[in-house]
């Protein structure tokens, strides 16, 4: 069914995507479905949340420029490959708050997944202790969402590597570690994060 | 009857703008309107080009921090204020190929308008002359969109200074001179960019 749900809004978009097509194209019962999901928005909420449920882990390269271009080269293939699912949803999170909702927690997910990378380059001692970890993970990838989904500039081959080093940079000067001393990274033991 | 487009859209969002109802709102006669505009998107690309023509200069205060501050605070204001007229017309953007249009040419005005922020602090000797102008002010805002507009989170008093100060901080650390050999910004006479 969830592949219905994906295959349709690639296809045809959020505007088309009824419960009744999908299941259709599923060849699952309409009674069923609404039973289930009861609209569009819990639909778009169990793609995500299956897409959450993957096990993901950023990569571990050995160095914080290294962790945050593949984290960034990820980013960057999904908002502008030949599937672009990512790019579906957000458009559908302006629609439906149940999308949205969806939408932000599976970032929140994502993000904390990261803040592994910072701290182990505060371990390594690469950045300062109080280094804010989704802060910097943010300064990371919000120029690919800037760029690919809001400014809609044309892909740019460089971009990922780029905003990496340069978040990776602003780390190693000290940046992110003033005006959120609600946040901070530890070196050691357990992130002070939930 | 922009103002009624406006009006219509912070009202009723996207899906209930229609030429007919916000002609009758404007008490404009339909025809004149299809005329004029031919369609929603037409109407949007309107809004945003009359928007763009408000000679908008980002304000001088003597440093690249605060220079950086105040333009992400009237962006935070933007996306947080009472009447989120942006939020309405970036959601609009996924919908309408006109108005993404509209909305993409009316923010690269925007960055360029910017430009000068960066053009000044190299002059004074704040940052390295190879300093990527674009780039500088889309790290110094695009935390701001990624958390209100994309990630949804919720209101942050501390969000437009805190990610200003992050990308100055990068800025003077010599991020943004790397990998962007095509855009350099020259400290006097015209920029380099078009």
């Amino acid at each position: 069914m969830l592949d219905a749900v994906r295959a349709h809004l690639l296809e045809y978009g959020y505007d088309a995507l009824a419960v009744d097509a999908v299941a259709d194209r599923a060849g699952v019962h309409r009674t069923t479905v609404y039973r289930r999901w009861r609209d569009v928005g819990g639909l778009l909420a169990d793609v995500l949340a299956e897409a959450a449920d993957d096990g993901w882990h950023p990569p571990d390269t050995g160095s914080l420029e290294g962790d945050l271009i593949a984290v960034n080269r990820e980013v960057y293939a999904a908002l502008t490959g030949g599937s672009p699912i990512t790019i579906a949803l957000i458009s559908a999170s302006f629609r439906s708050p149940q999308a949205a909702e969806a939408l932000r927690a599976f970032w929140t997910d994502r993000y904390a997944r990261c803040e592994v990378i910072v701290r182990r380059a505060v371990a390594r001692g690469d950045i300062p202790a109080e280094s804010a970890a989704r802060r910097l993970i943010v300064a990371a990838t919000a120029p690919l969402y800037h760029e690919l989904v809001l400014l809609r500039s044309p892909a740019d081959g460089q971009l990922a590597e780029r905003a990496a080093r340069d978040a990776a940079a602003a780390a190693r000067a000290g940046a992110f570690t003033e005006g959120d001393s609600s946040r901070p990274v530890q070196a050691t033991g357990r992130s002070g994060e939930h």
